[in-house]
């Protein structure tokens, strides 16, 4: 057995672990009794430990010296090019730094749940310092490792070939016409009447809804489920996808696209090229690959007025007594399309999303480089909120800098993903609309045609390419942030 | 650290992975698509061996030595007992025997699956002749291991302490009366009148009554969950059980009381002493230990007037537009104690039952003793099934020795089990009614009396004491069959 073949059985064996993590992790959010948590807890920690072991066995440094001399074809090439990565991930950091981050994360973490609503920053900050101190110290290791600067080599975890240069350049461009385009959204939209809906709209019938919306998008229910959980998210194994959604029986609206967004990154996951199962090649190729197709059902097809139309009409089939108004396509339209300046992000519309994500980017970055301290961050959460969207967040931690999870267990460098999502969404949507007619395919309810252009050009590729490659030779260029402006301009404006 | 608690370690480490076996089985059988199955199966071998390598690492038999001389108390004494039992069953056979008969038994196991309903003895008899040959390879390496007979060696994997001879005896006992007392029964019923219910019967609502009936058994949702799988089950973790259940609209009569079974399994995990969690003396005696719980719950408690009269007032609350006679009490009782002399084993009443088990158990015996060939089962199935039950299975294989998935994949010695517990069960109730008021508690609706008199007798123990100690301690006596004979003669003449 060469060494590349070591290699390649040894992330099998890993990955066969990674799939009992995942399925228990979603068990874990989507149906455990709560009184199952801590010997669960104690479970998963074990496998980690485990899996943890398996990522820095020694001898894997003398198979990556001697698989770089093997000749490989292109596709072996890349495969190994994405283990090592990945092996290097697993093993740049020393295991104390890997220890006191995690239990710096956890404890930050666990205190945040009660202290942002009790608006504690005081409290909040005490526990943090330390979640960004031992942040800052991986950065530097990472830093050190890869030649990149110390935000480069966090941003590089998330989005590989990401930096600093290439995302002031984009996000300044955004901030020079982002906030101009919000007013006068706001303004346009201003005079709209539009009816909202008013419960109860039964879970049970959402989800028979949102089933029928996933058909459309076709989900492979051979090989995924929906379920329920409060926080949505995407996961499972490729062969076995789980996405989940929280229904409020007040209104369906958020809960039904928020089932089209997770299905987009069910259809990601579950096209990925099978030959490459158990292999990081055959994953997923970034966080914000993975965006942009969440994205792009959710905004580009999701939001489209002939998709729209689909989700008035099957809605007014699914829900009776109530207002036949509320169901029609230009209430939909309105409902979905809705832009409002306000402070939280998971809450934001389409339009102000970027001006959230681009205030942590600037945040974020100059705190990882060293540039300000942690306690800096309220004030100029304040300022760039006042400038970016009008909003003033002083002494509103709550509703301000304390407001994401990302932070409080030091997951830096991973917020310009969902910006870079959407930018790459649009752009794809730019490419495929010159080869197809996507407005016709979705009036038909036949979405093949996307989908076959989604699978040929990104679900199938997994990461056998780099980031610029694969968004390069789907769409001819690398990442163009005018599709984005152009989209959101059409749709607004 | 002494070598008893490294040893401890070990086995609260292993203990972590077969919680993520059992989610991860229960998983596989109540909510996993179809297309998950194949990658599944992959990752749960990859846990099995990982579980084996731990099972059999060769420091252990050098710790076991040394913490056999320690001085330990008694509790500790009893876990190391049962440390070192679960050490010899995983190291007693050589991996190639292990492998051969696991892949026999799949091979013949699924084959089966479709033989079975073609009736084809001669296909499954020339898969089955190998699992029958490697498990006599099987029962001789435990029989030589542990100085026990070959079958004995079998028994000792699922019941601990019993053998042959103990069998032959309670089971002759048994035969002396049990076809007598089925026909007096029979004959008695022959002029019942009865209301069967027929469908439609939601699997909703009977999902809402199973709940219910779970609560009133005070099942602790905390720590458990309800499913639903084709083959109901009790899986899961002591802090998290999970039941299945199956429903079939037409009828809810089968289905209500599979979920009174699973909750006496699920009650005496739920029970089980969390001081020792992750350690085999925290564990279930026995299967038939086990198995006397569910019978408890089943037949026991469940079948008791008191606690008909409790079913049949919820089912009449649940399901309307029904024929009100159907539920009342006097209905139940006669649907619930219906006598019936047929072929399938999982179908049968409580008092055929035992004659299913005594069958497959004299010839099991026979079999892996090496008394008789594989190809002599129809033959001695039918005149079997003829002399307890009056039927004849001559030429119908697939209601005579072929209805079973036990013996596919060689699962020698477990049919007793089952006797075995509605044995304890009884033999439980009996000495239970000396100090409780169990009838009392049943028609009060709060059953406490009942579930601290098994608590305590029974679940808090795990496995502290062998399974003869355990009974004597909890009832005055070791297993008595006269306390079953009672029983059933109360309830059925």
């Amino acid at each position: 057995m060469s060494a590349f073949e070591k290699i390649k059985a040894h992330s099998q064996k890993l990955s066969h672990f990674q799939h009992l993590a995942s399925i228990c992790g979603w068990d874990q959010a989507a149906v455990m009794p709560s009184g199952g948590s801590q010997a669960r807890s104690e479970a998963m920690a074990e496998l980690y430990v485990h899996m943890h072991n398996l990522q820095t066995q020694p001898q894997l440094a003398d198979w990556f010296s001697e698989a770089e001399q093997e000749t490989l074809n292109t596709q072996d090439s890349a495969t190994l090019r994405e283990l090592k990565r990945n092996w290097q991930q697993a093993n740049v950091l020393p295991e104390e730094l890997v220890q006191a981050k995690s239990l710096a994360g956890s404890k930050c973490e666990h205190a945040w749940r009660t202290q942002r609503g009790q608006n504690d920053w005081q409290g909040f900050e005490k526990n943090w310092a330390e979640v960004v101190k031992l942040s800052q110290e991986e950065a530097q290791i990472r830093s050190e490792a890869t030649g990149l600067s110390a935000y480069d080599a966090m941003l590089d975890i998330y989005e590989p070939g990401t930096t600093t240069a290439s995302l002031d350049q984009l996000f300044n461009d955004v901030k020079s016409w982002l906030p101009e385009m919000i007013d006068e959204a706001i303004e346009k939209q201003s005079a709209d009447k539009f009816i909202e809906p008013q419960g109860k709209f039964s879970s049970e019938t959402q989800k028979a809804l949102g089933l029928d919306v996933m058909k459309l998008l076709q989900f492979d229910f051979e090989h995924g489920r929906l379920d329920e959980s409060v926080h949505p998210f995407c996961g499972g194994v490729p062969t076995d996808v789980r996405i989940t959604t929280r229904y409020d029986e007040q209104e369906f609206v958020q809960s039904l696209m928020g089932i089209v967004h997770e299905t987009g990154h069910a259809r990601y996951e579950q096209g990925l090229p099978k030959s490459l199962a158990g292999l990081p090649s055959g994953q997923a190729r970034s966080m914000g690959i993975h965006e942009s197709q969440s994205l792009f059902f959710e905004m580009q097809i999701g939001r489209s007025n002939a998709f729209i139309a689909h989700l008035a009409r099957l809605a007014g089939t699914h829900f009776h007594g109530h207002d036949t108004e509320l169901f029609s396509q230009a209430n939909f339209q309105k409902l979905y399309t809705r832009v409002k300046k306000d402070f939280i992000r998971v809450d934001a519309d389409e339009l102000t999303y970027p001006a959230h994500v681009i205030l942590r980017y600037e945040i974020e970055r100059d705190l990882i480089n060293g540039q300000i301290k942690h306690t800096d961050i309220p004030e100029l959460w304040d300022q760039k909120m006042q400038s970016y969207l009008g909003l003033s967040t002083k002494d509103n931690y709550k509703n301000g800098c304390m407001q994401d999870i990302h932070w409080t267990d030091g997951a830096f460098g991973y917020f310009p993903s969902y910006t870079l999502g959407a930018m790459y969404a649009a752009q794809f949507m730019a490419s495929m609309k010159q080869t197809v007619d996507v407005d016709s395919a979705i009036e038909s309810g036949d979405l093949t045609p996307i989908f076959t252009w989604l699978s040929d050009n990104i679900w199938s590729k997994g990461s056998l390419l780099t980031t610029d490659e694969l968004v390069k030779q789907a769409t001819g260029e690398t990442l163009n942030a005018q599709h984005f402006k152009d989209h959101l301009r059409s749709r607004y404006l």
